[in-house]
């Protein structure tokens, strides 16, 4: 239960309306009731405003006119939105100390501010940092360090030696420091390669849901501070990730390679292995990402969606392009020398 | 051990043979012995019918004359053996009560017919209907409802807030109501957003293994009844999808899409976020879904496999196709001329 | 802590150099202090050499005399340096025995050589060979064999009826044997389809973080000796996958899909259901695979990566692909009927 006031202070924003108003929760702009906190963000949606019923809207000053209830003003409304979405949390609150089902080594350094929960394992030398949450059935392997601040979800799973920073999430399923795909051939079997190097983590990184990221053979794979991937992305062995760089869900990042910092993967987008992205590069959804990009900027790949009978005829045709461009090019070639000929011919006329 | 008599009365079938024998298991056509049940399904297969060696034989009225051994005479033989299957599973039986490892807070309302596996954790406020069937090391966050006859493979995590209607099943390593990915751009870093929403599924809803369906960001994410979902599936934020909708493995739905009811998403489908598609859409697999559909049918996107030489000029060429597209229409320009300065010559002749 | 001495005799490597200098670790070429163990593979890497500094380099013959320190001569240094990295392993040795807080059914064979860790739960009727490493919280479901030397790291999860090979590896995540998305349709809704059959993986199979492998619908799954699958693959139900095939990550195969012997699946491709894969075929990452392929080689799908400005051109063309295909067969016809009119009319004139 906050008031406006309370939430102009800690906004920064200007309000207008009654500063004593209360609010219990946040909904989108169409669907906010009294007791409700919105917000508009898109121009596009302005136009709700006037039917608004909502206790308070979230905005810029230049929509603040059209507001017929209370106005929490700010600069930039979903930021200030995002800020503000944490004072609503519904998720429990964790609760300090080590719970007595924890399996925990002997050695382990745990800040008491820490929350260890139900039947998590800890294998020896791991140092977990203040105000750490650690949720059911984790699994945290030998030597590990999580920051302070940190939040892992119930059942994720930590291999030996991963180095985590400050206020890092990671969801439920999370695979951190797996043994990557590593093997040599030997006539035509493989002989698998120990995968001897950890996973650092910088702070304020967020790994999804059912995510993987493999340890690095020799040397560490390594994200970057504010790095967010989303759910089942796989971070192959020995990848290191710029700082901020975002990922959309089920992406591809194969073995050793190296994207800079502000790069935006969109969803499910593959990357062959040993590449380098330069900084500030966006891929959209489902890009095949098969050389180094050292330009920032936007890339694509990939056929748009048709019907599925046109579809069928322009993959056959496809398949035929390079003898449609050869057979162009034998017009235009035709055509150049019929045209010379006429030119020709035409004197002789 | 059951009679064919037994089977008949459960399909509703027409028996051509001995009531009184009996089968003990379900076999492919091709592999069944004298003590298996079978089915014929396709055509095609109707050649091995004279050879087969079952006991009896599930299939249609103008297949019986060429069976030589008992039939089990249907309308639908397929659907028929995904009845008569489940008499045959050979999943252990769920043990009734409450496994006494099992961590579970005070208030939570358990059937006395429902069955709690070893290393459950459920926390306050949760609601377990009749007849559910909760795995080993299964995570069931606060404020959760599992309907009636639900059954959890070992090891789902129900973040809190996830409401599920009756008899849904969800196999190992699914998450759902993990936090979607939601962010906010501050300068260069991105701010995390609280994701209050929960999940909203119906009844006889199926999640695949390892498949991912995202907390709301305000409102529920929303499966219908019916909904069937496999392996390593991605469902973002504020997702709905419409009843009997099925979508075959690694398909990633972005936050905020609506999928109509009836479709049939296939395997590896990519979809963009804020699209609406309409009932009775079926995606080919790998198709990369940027738009909204409005219009029941068949879409696809890609390219076909080609040896990868070939697929290597293609791919070249591809990127050439406007240059190539602009001197077609250069051609025909010329060629028009041409004839057209034929034409007029001709007269002047 | 290892001599170069022992280190030669356990590769039958010649050495050059003083067998009785000791390694520490093994890093790569160009980071290596003189302390550890490096290897040279590839040529472009040779200019390092000369300032190399590690204790010993694991090299070719031609290439020992480029080198400053002590070599290790072997005919292949990558497979060389595969069967070193397992003396560096930083992973904990499992403890062996059974961990107490397991969950064991009464008739489960375990040898006494092997390790199961805490919060693990066996079903009845499973057989655990000698040096055996069961990982904290895996779940054995009923009637299971796993083969000598095998580990399952912490949280992988087998259905029943999983029979395991020798020396098989399997990650953090991984669920072996669910229930594979087997439903027939009546009307408008699905029926399930109980799956009955079980997994069946051969020797010396890795499968990575996140992997899912379905149980067969009545036959077996089944994955041959030497199988290496990558982190968060989809194997459908029925599916054959022959001895040594290796599939990088994120690479789905639909069901009933047989795979042959040595073959190597890029990331992220897709196979359709019920295709047949000879041996010796490798298709490239992100590959649609949608028929049968018959002759080895190399097979791709897909278009090249392009800036989205030039690729959204690029995918509008492709949608007129069969009409310039078209324009481009009338632009050739009506050339040659000019062509053969210039050649009627020249007599003529």
């Amino acid at each position: 239960m906050l008031t406006l006031g309370h939430l102009a202070a800690y906004l920064g924003a200007n309000l207008k309306g009654n500063p004593d108003a209360v609010v219990r929760g946040l909904a989108p702009l169409q669907e906010a009731g009294p007791e409700h906190l919105t917000f508009l963000v898109d121009k596009q949606y302005r136009k709700f405003l006037p039917e608004c019923r909502a206790a308070a809207v979230i905005l810029k000053a230049e929509d603040a006119e059209a507001c017929p209830e209370a106005a929490l003003i700010v600069s930039d409304p979903y930021l200030a939105y995002s800020r503000v979405s944490h004072l609503f949390e519904t998720r429990l609150p964790a609760i300090k100390g080590i719970h007595p089902t924890a399996v925990v080594a002997d050695d382990v350094q745990i800040d008491p501010t820490a929350s260890i929960g139900p039947y998590v394992v800890i294998e020896p030398g791991v140092w977990i940092g203040p105000e750490v949450v650690i949720g059911a059935h984790c699994f945290i392997g030998a030597r590990c360090r999580i920051g302070e601040g940190g939040r892992l979800a119930p059942r994720v799973t930590l291999y030996h030696d991963v180095v985590i920073g400050q206020r890092v999430v990671m969801q439920s399923g999370a695979v951190v420091g797996g043994e990557g795909f590593g093997f040599a051939k030997e006539k035509d079997s493989w002989q698998k390669i120990a995968q001897l190097g950890g996973v650092q983590i910088g702070d304020d990184v967020e790994i999804g849901a059912n995510t993987t990221v493999d340890r690095g053979a020799l040397s560490d794979t390594w994200l970057g501070n504010g790095v967010k991937l989303d759910n089942q992305i796989m971070i192959g062995h020995n990848v290191q990730v710029g700082d901020h760089t975002a990922m959309a869900a089920c992406v591809g990042i194969s073995g050793s390679s190296k994207i800079g910092r502000r790069c935006i993967i969109g969803g499910a987008v593959g990357m062959a292995g040993h590449l380098e992205i330069c900084d500030d590069v966006f891929f959209t959804g489902m890009t095949m990402v098969t050389r180094s990009i050292s330009k920032p900027g936007a890339y694509s790949s990939g056929t748009g969606i048709q019907p599925a009978a046109e579809w069928r005829r322009s993959a056959a045709r496809f398949h035929q392009l390079d003898d449609m461009a050869r057979r162009l090019q034998q017009l235009e070639k035709r055509l150049a020398a019929m045209t010379a000929g006429d030119n020709d011919t035409v004197p002789d006329a």
